[in-house]
């Protein structure tokens, strides 16, 4: 921050859901000026969302910069990184010297599964609530929110629940307001109530 | 089509906004044994969002399969695109044998530009309203509509409206709900009301 820019570090990996990663990243991207969005996955090769596309990450893992905050998407690809000590054990000292850690989706049982969420309230997607819940050990886990923010660990419902935690998560950055200008420019309807998640009824978890 | 699979063609350049890709994408993604959504730019290297992120094309305009579904991104790039008389000529020519040719936010002014609209009914972005319908001849571009349907010719409003176009697309496709079951499973509230667009009269149009 030695520019007075902020960053967000979203972790790629192959099998990430493109919505959890793109929808906050376009509302993240109206603020351009004060907050970097950077990219970064195991090594320089692209790598493959769920849905197929290709992307080229900024950083490796060996290159890792600063975090400032951190965002760990969610997607299939979850499943097998719970299961990678390397990756967990690379995960959790990165990620413990960030200034906030943020997860979309199933990367908040990525978070838990390497300790970043012990002592911490947090949600998850809705019709994956059993399996990201199943991770980590002392997560205090929240069946009904779009969002939870827990002092440094912010966590959203799933894929689009992500969008609306990114804009909150704007007004926490750069002031009340911040959030709903960069919907408005998006043309996006926020929910701006943590409280708002008609998915958890939908799928019987509340 | 001989595999009985739809396509999906989106065409990225430099400065193309995200979410106008990938939020469609996300909900394509959901059909994906039976729709496979494919990226064409103008050479086969990376393509850059104006958000920075940098994407692999699968196809080049050199090698562009035969169109099926064809969608146009805006973003900050679709400027260049319509001065652009080589790639205007180009994508005339290929998307002319398209089953379906759509767009979102400013994409609608590319597509006017290369006279794909001409005696249709188109939307667009609407802070960019008055650049986008500035393209073209021939056009009646409606002020209020959250998407614009009109034969095999479907524009959807501003960024985050590409998502209910998407869905609606999907209903088109493979019969009523499809699209709601992809929001459901984003955890997406949808708009289904092509004339829902409050972003419309905040932008002074309606």
């Amino acid at each position: 921050m030695a520019d007075g820019i902020r960053t967000i570090t979203i972790v790629l990996f192959d099998g990430f859901e493109l919505l959890d990663v793109f929808g906050p990243a376009e509302l993240f991207g109206s603020e351009r000026e004060r907050l970097r969005v950077q990219y970064i996955a195991e090594t320089h090769e692209p790598v493959h969302a769920i849905q197929g596309v290709a992307i080229v990450p900024d950083f490796s893992y060996a290159d890792a910069p600063t975090p400032d905050i951190v965002l760990v998407p969610g997607g299939m690809g979850t499943r097998k990184l719970v299961a990678d000590a390397a990756f967990l054990a690379w995960l959790k000292a990165w990620g413990a010297d960030a200034a906030l850690v943020t997860s979309v989706c199933t990367g908040s049982g990525v978070l838990a599964a390497a300790g970043l969420l012990e002592g911490y309230r947090a949600t998850s997607n809705k019709r994956s609530f059993a399996w990201a819940s199943s991770n980590g050990i002392g997560v205090e886990w929240v069946p009904a929110a779009r969002w939870v923010e827990d002092r440094d660990r912010w966590t959203s419902s799933g894929v689009a629940a992500g969008m609306d935690m990114a804009a909150a998560l704007l007004d926490h950055l750069f002031g009340p307001g911040t959030g709903q200008a960069a919907a408005d420019s998006a043309e996006l309807e926020l929910h701006t109530d943590p409280a708002w998640d008609p998915f958890a009824a939908q799928n019987g978890l509340a």
